[in-house]
């Protein structure tokens, strides 16, 4: 029960049980990198599988914590071992990896778990007086190490108390909400009453909506329902020099928007409270899925490049598969070899050439037709092939399940990790391709790289790289070559991230995307909104 | 040639002619406003009529003019009386009205032109040093005196030698220019190549791109296109902390957007310089024009609302003018009493009450086709009726010409100015009413109110003003009255401008829009990249 362990694992869903087609995927992988049996000399530390043990105790005094507990009740600070520990990380794999080696650094020393905007100021406020550091949490599942208790203090948890839906407007298309709802809470309430968000991160599962601004996301609808500063209407955020309201209001011209500062702030500016999100009427029924096969990864992009400047609405879910995906993918369906594969090669779509895309409409169903007719005519001009609904579907039933693979898959010695990024369209081959020399420079690792996230002038791109854990140096050697790939990017007219965010993880490279007086301009934001420093130090720029 | 009053009259065109329906709408003016002859104690200051003289000769020094001469030659320095007045005002209603009177304040003491970034840079370096005060000029359309040299200085007026096309990029769908293009230069540009901008706004034919973005404008067809913000890609930025590149990627993850603090600056914090701009393909002949009538605002408002909530792709240009604006409409075109006024009302659309539709569909034309069928159901739906093509063609060939009307207005003694808010649609009729309710306080003013700009959770609403001119004091009643009303906008609801920017006329409101946090962020930033405070001194929130 307060194994730190068994709440990692899983995406911390210690209930759920590996299920036969995760089991098949990791077979399929363990074959693809010539792994056999079970893992290699991997720790699984007793710190980790049995109760957690802190080697320092809360540096907080009895007065700090009596007065915390004043602030937000007496149930809603917690100081044990398991509390602070399972508060001191994300899901970064170099996350995953400590934890499976018991290794705790950048502890809080309280978790306090406020039930208002009220008590968040008044924790804030106190906080800053004292200058305790303050990191907020949300769902705790950023993959770039946003979450750490550098200098200790309190780890702030709105996912237990804070998490009403405050009103839904219809006039609007509105919802306003308190920022540690979750995602499957937030929708399941708009699609009782025929709305949807639209904001399907892959982290939907856990992630808060405070987070969702907080790291400036986008889900995997994004090309239909835009990304989260694209539904934002306005929020509120507590900040150690006050409360800031934004926005609410369809469009202004009224100078600095804050809100491009606060979104995307991961924690270092403010707690970001109150949030309004435009919805949108939803019908299940409505959606059409649809999935294509192309001969060449080029052609898939021209393909998806055309239907996004084609002046018809979009899918609202628009993905490509490059060559490696797709091989991948066919095999772990067992399709690449048998009927379905020889089809393909005969007709032209060949291995190592072939890319699958993946279209789902949503919305008005006479909008969804002339989507459907649209692509499919563009499809055809790039010679590809209409695979039906199949692949698309099977997709969307696992869109979420490949963050539960990564336990199972370290289990039995595979490092599984991914880094993504965006770029423009006349950039975007070229990019691919530095990215996958990089990374096949180690020969036994596999890229398997996809298209998600779609615009009129260029796209995301998201690799994943699986390759055999080291016995020796794992987390040292990773770093390494992690730093790698951002840089690839970065030499390549890419973006450090397209929606991970920065976190402690790109944070040296924030010179390659942004200039000097820009970040100047930024530590002057930070200066004025938390002048003492006390919101997640050392987090983006803001070393100390 | 060298009169003020040549350049200022008629948006600056002094070849234009006041053509037959102008002079008929100000006479249908006239009427409504009982107002017999010719103008009532207008003063035509021979200052304006005759060559500019101007009381201060420019305070900089011959070395100071030598080496800014040095910087962009020689040619593009001016220090005469006639450039330095030109470069004093922009088109605010009490703008016009000073320089009927010959009243010439905030002059520059120079005219400085650039022709490359690189000049740019040196001149703002060198400012900087010397402190002498920036303000950045494009086309001088401001409406909210942003362009006043409170300090003196050097306008940098960028229209003269900074305006080439850099690049069109197909495959990307951009194009990037310099800041001083004019929107028909680029427009044009694109169109020959089968593109478009898709930036329509009031100012276009006098307007930079650099303006664009400084005062954060959106134009006619922001429903369809977007506002500047959605079209701008990256663009660069000289301000004395540095360069600042800024954008250039699809979207991304990577903290703060700074974007989102130079657009809307006006000029405070740097000179934009060189910018990206999303293009998108173009043919007129694809364009669908549709006009509807409704027997109630309120219903063409639902209306309105239920297309932009659809799901279906909305129009491009979608407006409605309110009943007093649809009735003086029908008036000037003599339809009111006329047979389709009599036709109208026998079939309920009742004056006082009728509210008329603008829409045009643009793009591909199987989306075209679906817009508006879809629109055609939802008007249906609120008792409109279809009133074909006539009507939007009207207000397409006029679209820019209410600007002219201006100072033949004034000639006949006419006040004619605008303000604009931006509501979500929950609290569009009640800030409708209250800002009616205001300005209908003066008996004899005429208040036309549109919506021209729509999103999913609100619009803009448009309130032009019309009344006699006041023989004395004509200038600080306005001011008042001008104040009241945006007082009203943010009592209701309302940004303190949706399209127009802050300049100096709205910049004492600024705390009924931003906490005081924000503010103080804002001004950091402006501590930062223009810590002289050389950056067009006095407007926004930046006073001494």
């Amino acid at each position: 029960m307060r194994k730190i362990w068994k709440n990692v694992y899983n995406w911390g869903d210690t209930e759920k049980k590996i299920d036969s087609t995760i089991e098949h995927h990791i077979n399929h992988f363990k074959h693809l990198l010539g792994i056999q049996g079970e893992a290699r000399d991997l720790p699984l530390n007793s710190n980790a599988q049995e109760e957690v043990k802190l080697a320092k105790k809360s540096r907080l005094t009895r007065q700090v914590l009596r007065d915390l507990m004043r602030f937000v009740g007496s149930d809603n600070v917690q100081v044990d071992d398991f509390s602070r520990a399972r508060h001191s990380f994300g899901k970064y794999y170099g996350d995953i990896l400590r934890m499976r080696m018991g290794k705790f650094a950048n502890v809080p020393d309280a978790v306090v778990m406020p039930r208002t905007e009220e008590d968040i100021i008044k924790v804030i406020n106190y906080c800053n007086l004292k200058r305790i550091a303050v990191v907020p949490w949300g769902g705790g599942t950023s993959v770039t190490r946003a979450l750490e208790a550098e200098k200790g203090g309190i780890a702030l948890d709105l996912t237990r108390n804070y998490k009403d839906i405050l009103s839904l407007n219809a006039e609007d298309s509105t919802v306003t909400v308190e920022a540690g709802i979750l995602g499957p809470e937030l929708e399941q309430y708009l699609n009782e009453r025929g709305y949807t968000c639209g904001h399907f991160p892959q982290s939907f599962e856990f992630a808060t909506v405070g987070g969702w601004l907080a790291a400036r996301g986008a889900g995997q609808a994004s090309t239909g329902y835009g990304r989260i500063e694209d539904m934002v209407v306005g929020f509120r955020a507590v900040t150690p020099a006050g409360l800031i309201s934004c926005g609410n209001y369809p469009a202004a011209s009224v100078g600095a928007d804050i809100r491009h500062f606060l979104m995307g702030s991961e924690g270092t500016l403010g707690v970001i409270t109150r949030v309004t999100l435009r919805v949108r009427r939803y019908n299940a029924a409505n959606a059409s899925l649809k999935s294509y096969m192309f001969k060449s990864f080029e052609e898939a992009v021209t393909a998806m490049r055309e239907m996004m400047q084609s002046q018809v609405m979009p899918p609202h879910f628009f993905r490509i598969s490059d060559p490696e995906e797709t091989e991948i993918g066919l095999g772990m369906k067992g399709k690449d070899k048998g009927i379905t594969g020889a089809a393909l090669n005969m007709l032209g779509f060949r291995q190592g050439g072939r890319s699958l895309m993946y279209a789902i409409f949503e919305g008005d169903p006479a909008q969804v037709k002339l989507g459907v007719k649209t692509l499919g005519r563009i499809v055809r001009k790039h010679r590809g092939l209409s695979l039906g609904s199949y692949a698309t579907r099977k997709w969307l039933e696992q869109r979420y399940s490949s963050a539960y693979m990564r336990d199972p898959m370290m289990d039995a010695g595979i490092r599984i990790d991914t880094l993504e990024t965006a770029v423009h369209y006349s950039n975007l081959t070229q990019l691919w391709q530095a990215v996958r020399e990089y990374i096949k420079r180690d020969g036994q690792t596999l890229c398997l790289t996809h298209i998600s996230h779609t615009y009129e002038t260029g796209a995301n791109l998201y690799f994943i790289f699986v390759s055999p854990m080291l016995a020796k140096d794992e987390l040292a050697q990773f770093e390494k070559f992690h730093r790698g790939i951002v840089q690839v990017f970065a030499a390549n007219g890419g973006t450090l991230s397209h929606h991970h965010g920065i976190g402690r993880l790109v944070a040296h490279l924030l010179d390659r995307q942004h200039s000097p007086a820009t970040l100047q301009a930024w530590r002057a934001v930070k200066k004025t909104l938390d002048p003492k420093g006390i919101m997640n130090p050392g987090a983006l720029i803001f070393k100390k």
